[in-house]
């Protein structure tokens, strides 16, 4: 049973922002933290709509109990700060990396947070970072843990970041052709997905705009992480694997699929036959409650039954939502349930050397009472032979 | 004096990732370290080839202080390291992020150092695996502190790097001019740069090519970090102030200038003459034994003397390597001498609210004897006045 879901372009409100802190400041009470230290910008640009790279100089998000957050920031990003964050905030100003003695961004830093104070950080802080906090330390990965379940106005996002991907998706099939250069299809599909991100959203922020269009020709799809030679020429047969992903102003998601160019070599129909079917079986487990590692014991469990067990090379699948990568997941290990509005993809795969790589990925909301799809793209391996 | 200086396309040689380890262990020995753990990607790529961007997915270069270096992993990346990594190495295997209880990358890791043992790791390692790692741990950050001076080989890689920022600055200069939107800027600049290394690298690896080519019109010049609006449009007049910058198959470089369009405005002049010498005066300064502080303490007080010292918001400069943003400093609080074959920026600016950005920065070798700018554009005010 399908929902409507409208795909939001809109920067999000100051109360959308507000209530994600509140959810903060809700798990720092539970864990009886008199601050939480951001410094991953994922999780600044989540809290703040700011949205920069790590560097020397460092950018610290400094969250008390109660009252308005602080950044620590060096000074000639201020400007930069006022024109994207749609938060209050106050500013705690360094001058530069290095400073003179006495002037460095720790000397500020550490006038924010008093001695005997509890602290939490994330579990990603630099131990540079963590050596000039002060007060009690405490790991804890609270705005990671916020960001698994998506909010309405997420949800909006992502379900436009989708179309994006599905634009993409589709000049891919079109351009790919036995001898088109990697190079030439990378050009044509972020071309297109660029294009439609800037006409949709004329005020994106490149700095949280990312876009991926590859294609794994059958000599080498059975390795999903190498990176394929940018002349490497696509192929007659199959199955090739494209991976369309895009940041869409803030929000990462993925299409992936098999596919074959003119003809499907006898030997591929059964393995292709055997992920779609793995696939199917995920999927019908998906609904709030569900276990996220029986998914995958049991994608694992069918692959190897069907005698492909030497073939899997990774979980069932990974959440999405600021990134393209992140919890939660469908693996062992992860012995979580699915919620409702959780975004994770669904891509068991099959790699098996001398004959390629196997894998559907899409990008999909658990809804109250099952799942939805929210990418699109051809399935069936006959939708999937594009003729020559 | 200049010398003469050979741009190379080619991969690293295994002798010149061998010879970059030795360093490393040198300091291991200097500073009595059993281990060193990388964990930064730069670092990563550095000592091996291989780039990579991190998720949650633990890659970590384990450096014993003799043997092979071992590089714990997950699985699906295997393939990916081999055929782009040049260096030998020992692979440590975990399956995924998560795995079943005792299978997880720190059950591997752990077993790799022995408990007693004195362990280095990096200023930015996350506290996350700080956490994980047995011995006696010290935060020193050893590869840095190599890259920071540049060998033949990697000099050769930054002077081709700057060849193609050079393009990418004249294509620039010349498609710039009022009402031309940013977005049509940065997609001719980016693209006759992503020709250039691709023509010149057909091999290139795409995770470790990155290209920006922007302009900041003179309303917002005077606020360099902020990201302009993809649709702003060019002006009459000026100043604009141009980034061009690359990271071209892993060396990162850039080169920017101040430049009007049309007409010089009257009260433009003075400031940009004063950083036309304060840069001279940075410029005189540059060679070996000069105190880096001592760069940024003159440009500062001149630039304050010619009575702009409210408009300052940076340093004087930044290194170059792999990244395009490194140590060492020509900052206030950086101590140290200049040494031969470091790469640095040079770039005072002064930032006037309401008149704009007075800043060129390029890419600059510290000779035996001097200094050596690696990039190349126009200077003076007549030169970047372009005529409409």
């Amino acid at each position: 049973m399908s929902i409507k879901i409208k795909a939001i372009t809109d920067p999000p409100s100051r109360e959308e922002l507000s209530n994600r802190l509140e959810k903060v400041r809700s798990l720092m009470k539970e864990q009886d933290l008199d601050y939480y230290i951001s410094f991953n910008p994922v999780n600044i640009y989540y809290l703040t709509n700011f949205a920069f790279y790590v560097h020397e100089r460092p950018f610290i998000l400094i969250i008390e109990k109660e009252g308005v957050p602080k950044m620590l920031i060096p000074k000639l990003e201020k400007g930069h700060f006022e024109s994207r964050a749609l938060c209050e905030i106050e500013f705690v100003i360094y001058y530069e990396f290095p400073s003179r003695k006495g002037e460095n961004w720790y000397d500020y830093y550490q006038k924010q947070i008093s001695s005997g104070a509890k602290v939490g950080i994330e579990s990603e802080l630099p131990i540079g970072i963590v050596n000039k906090t002060p007060g009690e330390i405490i790991v804890s990965d609270i705005i990671d843990e916020v960001r698994i379940i998506k909010t309405e106005y997420e949800i909006g996002r992502i379900y436009h970041a989708c179309r994006v991907v599905n634009k993409g998706h589709k000049v891919l099939l079109k351009k790919c052709r036995p001898k088109t250069l990697e190079f030439a299809l990378y050009k044509d599909v972020t071309d297109a997905m660029t294009s439609k991100i800037v006409q949709d959203i004329p005020n994106a922020n490149f700095r949280a705009v990312d876009t991926t269009g590859a294609v794994w020709p059958p000599s080498i799809s059975h390795d999903p992480h190498l990176i394929p030679h940018i002349f490497a020429p696509m192929e007659e047969g199959g199955p090739h694997v494209s991976i369309v992903s895009a940041q869409v102003d803030g929000y990462g998601v993925e299409i992936e699929r098999s596919f074959f160019l003119g003809h499907i070599p006898e030997k591929t129909i059964k393995p292709f036959q055997v992920m779609l079917e793995a696939r199917a079986l995920a999927y019908n487990m998906l609904k709030p409650g569900t276990i996220m590692s029986d998914v995958d014991k049991a994608v694992r469990s069918f692959i190897i039954e069907k005698g492909y067990g030497d073939y899997i090379i990774h979980r069932t699948g990974h959440g999405l939502g600021i990134t393209g990568h992140e919890a939660p997941f469908l693996a062992e290990g992860y012995d979580r349930p699915l919620e409702k509005n959780m975004v994770i993809s669904v891509e068991p795969g099959i790699y098996i050397p001398g004959l390629g790589g196997f894998r559907h990925s899409d990008t999909v909301l658990i809804t109250e009472t099952g799942y939805q799809k929210l990418t699109k793209a051809p399935e069936t391996i006959e939708e999937l032979t594009i003729p020559l």
